[in-house]
């Protein structure tokens, strides 16, 4: 599969399909044909067939497709069939919440240190997660391989933290702060900006009441 | 500007050049390329010069753009020339950080209250904004006009809550929780999918790595 370049909008369906398909499982649903899962997911059973025909296909034609199977494979294809180990820069409320998501783990992400410079943290942890001081940030590095950090300090201390963490070998940023990343080629992120989310449901929301 | 519909990719973009237009602005820069602009955000001065063209240019040739006026225009577009009414449902970790963000405000997006089903919030406030019981909601929403609702609950509740809070005319929802909202046509949503996001993360650093 390495080297076959999918483009990033059918990545970004994948874990709809991955939680569908989880959500069915559960239910106890053995097989399902793209009709039925089309129906369920609300797209179409063709772009259903031409996204997982990226990977191979899953399915035979007729017969549906296998639900554990095929989520296993997205599983797979997602990267979720390895462990990857998380920090989370800063202890507030975001950061706080963030490493509260169990159901993190259920998809193999862990969180194994939070850090802050507020000593008002100091010695606490967080459903056993240490919340350390960022003094101590390098070291726990150098000890501990870590694979992506979540980044919910204010913005003026980005840069300097993410120069660190790269030198450290963090290779994905989930990037909370209202800043854009200066990343090597092989360094990923992923923004999750609340505000600018508001402002595109602002311009929506006056688009179809002004029609 | 009504009824001309630009494309969502574009909008997406939007929040992004009021940003960094109001950066200049606090750095005090009045005026500005789009050859400047187009480095300073990297992205292409072409992609700039088509984007706002979108709206009908704002920028003289060979003159550059008024940052405040662009700003502003911009702002207006999105829509943060009104006051949008917003609560938070679930007063957890992650709706108490919304509730936090005095930063949304300067977009105008301001917070009205919080709802919660836990009695251990009763009588409680975050930055003087009350925490809220979910019985009392309907009263709330009959007595105030809320646009926007952040849902910050657990999937199994979202469908009730969503349901009657589109009843009392919210239009917009900002959704953490795992779960695709049906809504009617003229209701709108932006999905903050968290664990999406790691695992397009998880996706893409792999990709680099087996390279």
């Amino acid at each position: 599969m390495a080297g076959r370049e999918i483009s990033q909008t059918v990545i970004g369906r994948l874990p709809r399909y991955y939680r569908y398909l989880g959500e069915l499982q559960e239910s106890g649903i053995e097989r399902i044909s793209s009709n039925a899962l089309s129906r369920k997911m609300n797209v179409t059973a063709s772009q259903i067939r031409q996204d997982l025909n990226n990977f191979g296909g899953f399915g035979q034609q007729g017969y549906g497709y296998n639900v554990e199977y095929l989520r296993s494979e997205i599983g797979n294809i997602l990267g979720l069939n390895e462990v990857h180990n998380m920090i989370v820069m800063g202890a507030g409320n975001l950061g706080q919440a963030l490493a509260k998501y169990s159901s993190f783990e259920r998809s193999s992400f862990y969180v194994r240190g939070i850090f802050d410079h507020d000593p008002v943290y100091m010695n606490k942890e967080i459903r056993g997660i240490p919340i350390m001081m960022m003094s101590e940030l390098e070291d726990f590095l150098k000890n501990n391989k870590i694979d992506i950090a979540a980044l919910t300090i204010p913005r003026s201390a980005v840069n300097e933290v993410v120069e660190l963490l790269i030198q450290y070998g963090v290779k994905a940023f989930l990037n909370f702060a209202l800043i854009d990343l200066t990343l090597p080629y092989d360094v990923v992120v992923e923004n999750v900006h609340m505000s600018d989310s508001l402002m595109r449901l602002s311009y929506n929301m006056i688009k179809f009441r002004d029609r």
